[in-house]
């Protein structure tokens, strides 16, 4: 028996995988979804990377108390400490492999597994490699990354970053799914000057006032996740002027079928804009939020996946000049994505989302969306990254998992050279997110 | 790197999958399921072939507006011209491959892409080959198929083609879905010669006359397509009744309670008439049509994969003697396929349907169906061909794919001899063809 | 072509596949759950193997009448002479495999086929071997199998056989959906000794004593399956109380809302005994009871695959103490599994049930769990067998779709030791069922 780890089957010279991941590897790439922080893009300690929902999410799911992760004041350091300690559960899961191999790329990290013995040396190592002011640039090189998309909050003045490196994006949650809450109607008064008089018109116009100012600062996106059971449709004027207000009024307790309604209203409106800002809007569908209301910070969403494409038809008919790159959260959803691809011009699968984003159910969505979708049609991969360290791993284990689609499925099954093979995967991969998102001018 | 397309892994000598694929393609077929025209079974020109509509929707999907693929007077050379400009975004579907492998088998075309430098010699010289008025038989010839089933309209005559090698199957979607359309009525007055007097006995009995004529007329199969929401019942009399009497008053413009319940009624009465006849009735379970309206013809329709074979309970244990050869839309219902043909007796998984139709899906239902649905109870495969040429390149895809399936889990994950599994693959390839649609004596 | 079979993938030596599967093939294992009768735990002759559903079920499906199974009085011999008749349409399924390994491994038999030629010779010899007394113990220690869990009535005695070898588990479904049924009341009342007197404590104090006499006869686990319906919420005393005054008074004619509400009432009354007796509560979910009426004896419940976990989000966060072991039915439910049991501490899954048993999709949904959540936190399989002979063959092809994923995901994709592989591969087989089902002390 062999005791330690072994190269992967991407790394044996002279296989069909390994050229073509190879060659994939080579690709410097734009990421086109991260929630990455501009002005804190990389870590500045393990903490930062163990504090990633993934590991805290699943270190509780095996037992860590929550009270023992999110206290109010545990040190950076204490808190790696603890979590090392609850990582051996974790072991097997592809989210712990990403986290070995930033160790092992950034760190010179040489062990394959983080335990009581080995973690505090790392610790200190890392927190001095991290404390290089060069080091976000540093992160971005070693992973061959050009740019990344942020997630922006509406109000977000975009200011004090280079948005070409770091390309805005316009998130619009908070503006369909929470307009009851005060709070952000002042935010969207405040950074729009533009106060809600009641009136539809004013509401169009603050929404249009986030536009102008996201496109005039380079937002290549905008962007919005999205329940189950939404459904979008055009609200006419009087309905939606009766929700208005009705949530203006109520607030918070406003009855849901106004919410309901107005949701609906702001999302039209969103996908008006998109056409009028020539904006590709970024569907994520299918999260239903806060189904585990213990869990820890970001580890509380879940999902039904009975949802079905369907329910968009009337967006994807009424707004053909608007692009939809369209995430879905459940794999059983991705045939009817790939299938509305098909023959929607304006329909794109967008990457591989959250609880989709590992590799058994990458490989099997991909091959899907490759034998059927028009090539140029569909963005291969985004990272969701909160720190950019993690870019790398992630979009490695996409290219193996691409490498190996290509490998296996259209070099071997139908006999492609590998070079076409990898021309496929240049373009799901590195071309169509340029093309797809294309820069402001 | 290797630059031009190599042998695929089931033409590589010494393989499993080498070794059971070649004794798959020396079988003689029957497919059971086409949209042939029998008095223009094949193709004239290019335009045939690339006007199918997998060709024109994908084109479209990747950005090639409806006007110029479906204007008015196009000549054939003229739109196959304009179609070749946009295939090279699709080359790396599925339905690509069957194209090129179409001109590679019958038109002895060399290279591996169609493009602006070799499609004009390719057009005059598939069109000499075409121009042959043996043409159709040498396309089923070469293509190793004994006889194809059709889908007639119930008012076809079914006259003037060779019923051994066309055979008629009763298609009944206008009867169950479109009785409200007086167009309908008429053609079913007009072939039957039986007026909808508004009985439910002049109803029944002209529906029986279509089971007379194209029973002896060799006909095979009754089929339908059906939308997901779709639920077979048996509709009393009285109800029925009520609902003829609106539907034949109202038309078009009738409650849709009333269309609904006679929806129903046709269904059941179909299925009866199935049961008096011992015709096996074809279900292809999920389709809804008319989703992307501005598609091009043939490519608007789309599904919603919240669909369950429970909805047909009723249907399934109300006729025990009546088999249903069952196609469902999407890959998500697979399993309950497989467990229902698994415990009924006259449930029978049939072929993989046209979102369906695309090797990484066939491969996931296939294996399932092979290890869990006895041997004698599935049909394989059907083109679902509109021309005789694509007959060939789908069979062929789906023979490897079912090639591979034999190879890895039966040969290789079971131990099963090369023979074993040849003589499985025989069985859900040609054999059960026959025994499940039997002739008519 | 070789004609008869050969080795398969998982012996031949050198590969990952097989050094993984004889590590795991030496495990000595305890089957978490199985319907095992403790009084006769092992078969008599080969008509209590043949008798399983699955071959009766199968046998009937592909077209032998239901009366030629299960007539009055068919003797044992002539029942297996009339089915082995019947096998060959079955000779592809896994099933059919079950039953080929138990005949070789347990009664010597050469072929891989059963047919009218052999099967007397093995049913005189395989008798003989039966009639042993030690043949119980002989086929655990065959099968390298410690203990079995059981499936209990809840008025089972629980008396008369060794329960650190036959496991006991309370099982729930008549309780939560057939208190309507005067039988069943009777039953509880008379195996409790406490009379249903109208009042909800009573209801409390019958079930509460079930868990009693479980608890102290050494059960380990509380169980139930439900139907694709079923949401399971607190329901108020004051509903309750008229949910059960109605069906004291209605029985079975009592309206369905109110039973309802008492089944809802029942299962949230165990949930809260499971907490207090710190007993998990298996959930096998997803099964409609009689689908197909007229099917043999157990083979005639179906699915409906329209089901979500997010049904049970109340359950999983009101008893965050109970461990809730899950089964789904559909292999469509497994990534909502997956992402459950990757938040939610108290969700594990468990094993490949029933229509999802069968080798590609348990391979499917393995490799999904495997990647993504906590190695500690799913229980491999069971093998849900009635008789004891059908552990072996079952966990053997689970163990070898394991030993493939391991092999080809872990050693393959992720460079992993054969020896951590196989650590995983133990972990999810053998570790985990102890340690999630604790004894009890
Ligand atoms: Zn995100
Ligand atoms: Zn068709
Ligand atoms: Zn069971």
């Amino acid at each position: 028996m062999i005791e330690t780890d072994m190269p992967d089957a991407f790394s044996q010279p002279g296989s069909a995988r390994t050229d073509i991941y190879q060659e994939l590897a080579s690709l410097r790439l734009t990421d086109p979804h991260t929630h990455i922080n501009p002005h804190a893009p990389a870590s500045t300690t393990l903490a930062d990377l163990l504090g990633y929902h993934y590991y805290t999410e699943l270190a509780h799911s095996a037992g860590m108390p929550k009270a023992q992760i999110e206290g109010g004041s545990i040190a950076p350091k204490e808190l790696v400490e603890r979590l090392v300690g609850r990582l051996s559960p974790l072991e097997n899961t592809v989210q712990y492999s990403w986290l070995i191999e930033i160790c092992q790329m950034f760190f010179g990290f040489e062990d394959d597994r983080l335990h009581a013995g080995n973690w505090e040396r790392l610790y200190d190592h890392s927190e001095s490699v991290m404390s290089s002011a060069q080091w976000p640039d540093m992160v971005l090189d070693q992973s061959n990354v050009e740019a990344v998309f942020l997630t922006n909050d509406f109000d977000d003045d975009l200011a004090g970053f280079d948005s070409d490196r770091y390309i805005p994006c316009l998130r619009t949650d908070d503006l369909v799914f929470h307009l009851a809450d005060k709070n952000v109607r002042e935010r969207l008064a405040a950074c729009t000057g533009i106060e809600l008089d009641g009136s539809l018109q004013s509401l169009r116009a603050s929404l249009r006032a986030l536009f102008e100012h996201f496109v005039s600062r380079g937002a290549r996106a905008c962007a919005i996740s999205l329940p189950p059971s939404f459904t979008p449709t055009s609200v006419p004027d009087g309905r939606a002027q009766t929700a208005l207000d009705a949530v203006l009024r109520g607030g918070l307790t406003s009855d849901e079928s106004h919410r309901d309604a107005l949701s609906r209203r702001v999302f039209w409106t969103l996908a008006e804009l998109c056409d009028e800002f020539q904006l590709p809007f970024d569907l994520m569908i299918g999260v239903n939020r806060k189904v585990y209301p213990a869990g820890v910070f970001q580890g509380q969403d879940l999902f039904d996946s009975r949802v079905s494409l369907i329910q968009y038809r009337d967006l994807f008919n009424t707004f053909p000049d608007v692009t939809f790159p369209v995430s879905v959260l459940a794999s059983v959803t991705n045939q009817e994505l790939v299938s509305y691809a098909w023959i929607f011009p304006n329909v794109i699968p967008n990457g591989h989302w959250w609880y989709s984003n590992t590799p058994s159910t990458i490989s099997h969505d991909l091959a899907a969306r490759l034998e059927a979708v028009p090539q140029t049609k569909m963005i291969g991969y985004y990272s969701d990254a909160y720190k950019l360290e993690f870019v790398w791993p992630k979009f490695n284990m996409y290219r193996k998992v691409l490498a190996g689609v290509l490998a296996d499925q259209f070099v071997g099954d139908r006999g492609w050279s590998i070079q076409r093979a990898v021309d496929l995967g240049r373009t799901v991969l590195q071309s169509n997110t340029d093309a797809i998102f294309p820069k402001r001018t």
